[in-house]
């Protein structure tokens, strides 16, 4: 019985995601659902890359939380076109919460969206949201055993960022286990290393960013 | 139709955490339902309390993962009883899920029980476990704002570790902001501010602990 419950809501969420892609799609939009632990630098890391590429390509932000528009607000007073969604209790954004919203939302053609989920390595990973890549961010002080743990959002992940190198030098992390487990469950997902502090690190990963937007409108 | 169900599953969960109540004050053992982030410090935190108790009071863990068992096996090396349970893709621990391993639990009469509940601060607020005490760790490295987001953790706790405070130096904390959050949510829940790396805060929380079980087993 709760499986059949479980079964037509992800049957249905595969559905309304199949919209989003076409919407996405035909207005040129490349979207990036962006998903991490609370406070592994979602918000911060999507700052940067917008501040880095204002003159290369336009910008929109959905934010995702149970609770807040603390990470909107950030956006709005910078001028990007931004949207929150409050889940008022839930665990991760689904598809048929990205297109409530993509009506009414003043972002333009041939944008890059960034989809901020829910802080979670769980539930996220399973909803499709119809997003062109699914971008994971750990970061240092998490530690290097996340990908062990938490499996199922480290194989979702098209590439991953980890955040917070600046603070390598006061932690324990073991940069060979974390890369070892990435690569034993997602052979070819790109790692970035970087720090939003320092800036260390954007350069690549502003480019890779570029180069799956140019990709993606083909 | 859905909420029917959730309603049904919550209710059965809290009919499980009465009975895990019942075993636990019979057994005069106190389960503390330790939450977090993924990285927050989970392991770490009550490997040092179990390490600075060993000789005032006896010890289990029950760890919660998504997959693995690297957890368990450092409780394991140590000599503590431990007892791991896979959710293989569920997000939170349940009552059911303790209920099921208490019976071939080999923990004494008279211990305290550390159940480490999936790293995520969304899903295991909404689920008791018949615990005594729900304890929530921060960390530094998250930021100050997570009170704000995550509300329903920050509610249910019944008090706070903040870990990781050896990294404040090289990071923008605002202990202010941290605290008016959690009080703002949950004014009686005592905050301890910790450092697992140093060591320091930790005689504070050592002693709290064992008020908490001295009381609950009156």
């Amino acid at each position: 019985m709760e499986i059949k419950v479980f079964k037509e809501i992800m049957d249905e969420n595969l559905k309304l995601a199949e919209d989003n892609k076409k919407l996405f799609k035909d207005r040129k939009i490349t979207a990036i659902n962006v998903m991490a632990s609370p406070g592994a630098g979602k918000t911060s890391t999507i700052m940067k890359l917008i501040t880095m590429l204002s003159e290369k390509a336009n910008f929109g932000v959905i934010e995702g939380d149970i609770a807040s528009t603390i990470d909107a607000e950030k956006f709005e007073k910078i001028g990007i076109p931004v949207v929150q969604i409050n889940t008022g209790g839930g665990c991760h954004l689904d598809a048929n919460m990205i297109k409530g919203v993509m009506d009414d939302f003043d972002v333009k053609d041939d944008s890059i969206i960034f989809i901020e989920n829910v802080g979670n390595l769980v539930c996220p990973s399973s909803f499709d949201l119809g997003e062109n890549v699914k971008l994971v961010i750990a970061s240092v002080p998490e530690g290097h055993d996340k990908p062990y743990k938490y499996t199922s959002m480290f194989e979702a992940a098209d590439f991953v960022v980890l955040n917070k190198v600046d603070l390598a030098p006061f932690i324990d992390f073991d940069r060979d286990a974390f890369y070892k487990g990435i690569k034993a469950l997602n052979p070819d997902a790109k790692v970035f290393e970087v720090s939003c502090k320092t800036g260390e690190g954007f350069t690549a990963l502003v480019d890779y960013i570029l180069e799956v937007h140019n990709q993606s409108k083909k």
